[in-house]
């Protein structure tokens, strides 16, 4: 079985148009087949302000209004979707950028709102591999942004890390898939003011003792529910650290373990 | 050989949503493999507009400095080509955006500065149909926007119309290839107020005449440029009018012919 590695990257990189080159460089000459997740960033609040529409969040959470959602496929899959793929292509890394809406590739229900209406927000239903399996065998390396559809001709905000776990789930019958999630820390920390108390494995056992002990909280809490959702149904390998990581494996991160 | 249409659209029905989607529906339909390419409408400067970015226009042509290719990357890549694809999708029309830069598909120069710089504006050096014509064999749409990048990590601002007919020409060895720009007239007119005096069909011997009598002008010139250099090069149809001429034969329209 080939190897597929799914990668996310988040505002830490592509907020910093110095490092993302630097990234984008390195990824490049990643010899496996390989898809590239990115975030967001501080460009699509950035773009709000200009345009004076109001960013509404509630519990940390955006709230993808009809505005916000053009703010946001613009930003998202326009100016930075494209400029990656450019940079790819610059680096002879043959990009293609896609939503999930671009050959169905993801498919998303509308969240239902209970207590609260995030707005275009989807949570994904389904992975269409088809497509992607015929470009990653032709040496294509499809670049996702956090936005799916509905089928129904509505684009729906999605959480990137997600995508970047449903990704490598829906691979992981036809690849030997590895997800990695790319941040500004070294990986899970024990004191999160110190990064070299990074926790090397994190297993289920441990987890329930670090949720216990509130080590781990707020973003890393959803971020290490994917992890888990995609090491249950057989992505092969699971890791969170800087990018550094996947260029080289000596260097300090985290990975999760059944 | 199987027909590959490509077919552009221009402000006329991009601006105006129901318009778009009425077209998208019938669109969808078409047994043929086919090409979206579709320009830019009046969204990219009502968003410099908003952002209070000036547009820049000599000689009634776009100055893209990068403030203004930002914008553009994010209407024409993002907001107008991602709506586009989901509503394909919508209609059961697998569809997949593009810019040039993404497979590298459409490979450009920066034009070079003569009397007027225009910025990051490319003029097309070449296509590459490998992976559009894998993507086309497996029933897959391409929808171009009118970006293409020129392999070092810059994306430039290039005319749709211009897309659409490099396009045309670079399957026409491959596909028998069908040209048509559809826009908000039935075609070439004798009389521009007057939608009833379409002229049927240009030949160039017609065309010296039509031009010595001041009948076409303005931006119909470069359009009828791209008509004639791509029925020059071996593709098959080239038309001008409404879009209803994709869907009703006996529609009015103008042919161009050798």
């Amino acid at each position: 079985m080939k190897t597929l590695k799914v990668i996310k990257i988040g505002g830490s990189i592509i907020d910093q148009p110095k490092a993302l080159n630097e990234f984008l460089v390195k990824f490049s000459k990643i010899k496996a087949s390989k898809i590239l997740v990115h975030g967001g960033g501080k460009l699509a609040s950035k773009l709000a302000d200009q345009m004076q529409v109001e960013v509404k969040m509630i519990e940390g959470r955006r709230i993808t209004n009809a505005e916000t959602l053009d703010i946001i496929t613009m930003v998202y899959a326009g100016k930075i979707n494209k400029n990656i793929v450019s940079k790819l292509q610059q680096h002879a890394c043959n990009a293609i950028g896609f939503t999930g809406a671009d050959g169905n590739t993801i498919v998303s229900n509308r969240r239902p709102i209970k207590n609260i209406d995030y707005g275009f927000a989807g949570d994904i239903k389904h992975i269409n591999t088809k497509i992607l399996k015929l470009l990653l065998e032709t040496n294509i390396t499809p670049v996702f942004c956090a936005i799916t559809h509905d089928e129904n001709g509505q684009l729906l905000n999605t959480n990137a890390d997600t995508i970047a776990s449903e990704l490598a789930i829906a691979f992981a019958s036809i690849y030997k898939t590895e997800l990695y999630y790319c941040f500004e820390k070294n990986g899970v920390l024990k004191d999160v003011n110190d990064d070299g108390s990074v926790i090397e494995n994190i297993t289920k056992e441990n987890y329930l003792a670090l949720l216990e002990q509130n080590i781990i909280v707020d973003g890393m809490l959803p971020k290490l529910d994917n992890c888990f959702h995609a090491i249950d149904r057989n992505v092969q390998k699971v890791c969170i650290g800087k990018p550094e990581m996947l260029f080289n494996s000596t260097f300090n991160h985290t990975t999760i373990q059944t």
